[in-house]
């Protein structure tokens, strides 16, 4: 199985209102609410391609206890999320029907006690020698140490387990010492950490800091990787309208989807750039286009990258 | 007793947030949530009065089960909600922290099926012999009978119990007709049964409809009372600044405990007048101040009001 950690998960609740206007009162015609947090995103797509994905991170509340019952319903997902005290956070996506425009409000992450922290340990080093690959996803609640994701990534290459982290931040540049096999960062992320804003530069800057490889997400312009066996873009075949929610987490999907399935490198950046895209597409945020995606996955573009010397 | 029902029950949620500005994403400083919905607040404000309150009407799903959680932890308040399939509704208030202003996000109701309505039913026959006054508050969720409080009055009237009813449109129009004991339009609300604009010809209006006594609720102004005893204005001794939400349904605590304590009318529009203002003077919406509530009782101006022939 794949196992996908979450620490600050998130009951992700989307509004849909007629036009948003501060300071008025407005009637929410449509009310949708799913298991959010990036890791739980990254393992809804898994599943959809049909990997077994198991579920870890933090749960509590009647928030917590909404994206159990949620994820209780959905297939080839094994929930081992560890409950908490405090509340799981939400966040509220409100779309404006006339423009299409989104308005998002992030609660803070609960508080998580030095205890909660130590069952949460003790149930990774459980779960991780069963993994054929761990992704550490998304920021950390509050009461969890900054260097938790080094941590992770420590215990995962001890056992031989490749460990993609997704994150920003200090959380990133210390997970990034600890030698993670992928890191996947959009452009601003790569730009805090490297200090370049020019991607080509920054990804082997990256990797020099300690990443393996370095797959940047670069949005419409697709993906940049740098591997130990080489560089590449990945490109969409055209430009692909629709809500880019949790399209960072579909390339995540793809990238584990085609390391555990052993695929080389340029293949596992179609996947990544096809599944991304499909979920731009898709109407729901978050969810992917499967037609789409199967459509996307012969015409993306993926070219070797030169550095200049 | 006193019991109050609400069918529309809420979680009410406040996000605190910098500035709102549409289509920009936002970062939640602080959360609080509240069991919600009018007859709720209405249960609160009696229990802080030292009343013993019973709630009733609907609660379903993670919210729900929200809801009851915190009325457990309420003194004074006992939890006679029917239990539902679908989930009780959210609403979110976000407050500016640059302006102090308010943007509501009101989600629909759930769906009431006709055997959770016939279960309603028994339970507030059961409750009913019981109280010493009963309110009925509020909007109706899908699937309740647009006639349903007008049923709901005349069981109470059937009995002897004196009911409160503060609701609006079309539920507001019949339930009048079934000849409550007492009614607290808003000047909205008011306007919309009658048709007039004028308070004092409109809460005549509404008596010659059927309701026996009309407690007008004017904002800043106070009350305009319409009764079988008489008819009298009260006003605060000053303008109040802050948030009026749940003000109204702080008055309507205060007409029942001035009803079942059998004061005088002028009394019960003192202690209506009184909880509205501390209301509105509360640091978090719905909570009433009560220190202010004390010093501003004895400080409301009730006047008679003579109609000119």
């Amino acid at each position: 199985m794949i196992l996908t950690v979450t620490l600050n998960t998130a009951l992700d609740i989307t509004y849909r209102v007629r036009s948003l206007r501060p300071h008025t009162s407005h009637r929410v015609s449509d009310v949708i609410e799913r298991p959010g947090g990036k890791g739980v995103n990254v393992a809804r797509v898994l599943a959809a391609l049909g990997h077994e994905v198991t579920v870890t991170g933090f749960a509590g509340g009647a928030t917590g206890r909404a994206i159990r019952d949620r994820l209780a319903d959905t297939t080839c997902v094994r929930d081992a999320l560890v409950p908490i005290a405090g509340a799981t956070r939400r966040t509220i996506a409100v779309v404006d029907e006339l423009t299409g425009d989104t308005t998002q409000l992030n609660e803070p992450g609960p508080q998580i006690s030095p205890t909660e922290w130590d069952t949460f340990l003790d149930r990774y080093a459980e779960l991780l020698p069963s993994a054929s690959a761990v992704s550490l996803s998304g920021s950390l609640p509050p009461g969890v140490p900054v260097g938790a994701y080094a941590g992770l990534v420590r215990s995962a290459r001890t056992l031989g387990v490749p460990v993609l982290l997704d994150t920003s931040g200090e959380p990133l540049r210390r997970g990034v010492a600890a030698r993670p096999d992928i890191i996947k960062p959009n452009a601003d992320e790569l730009a805090e950490l490297t200090g370049s804003h020019e991607p080509l530069r920054a990804t082997q800057d990256a990797r020099r800091r300690g990443a393996h490889a370095v797959v940047a997400s670069l949005g419409a312009e697709g993906l940049l990787a740098a591997t130990p066996e080489g560089r590449w873009r990945a490109t969409p075949p055209s430009r692909v309208h629709g809500n880019p929610t949790g399209a960072g987490d579909s390339a995540v999907a793809g990238l584990l989807s085609g390391l555990v399935k052993r695929l080389p490198w340029p293949e596992r950046l179609a996947r990544a750039v096809a599944l991304s895209a499909a979920t731009v597409k898709a109407p729901t945020a978050g969810e992917f286009d499967a037609p789409a995606y199967e459509e996307l996955l012969g015409r993306v573009a993926v070219t070797s990258e030169v550095i200049a010397a």
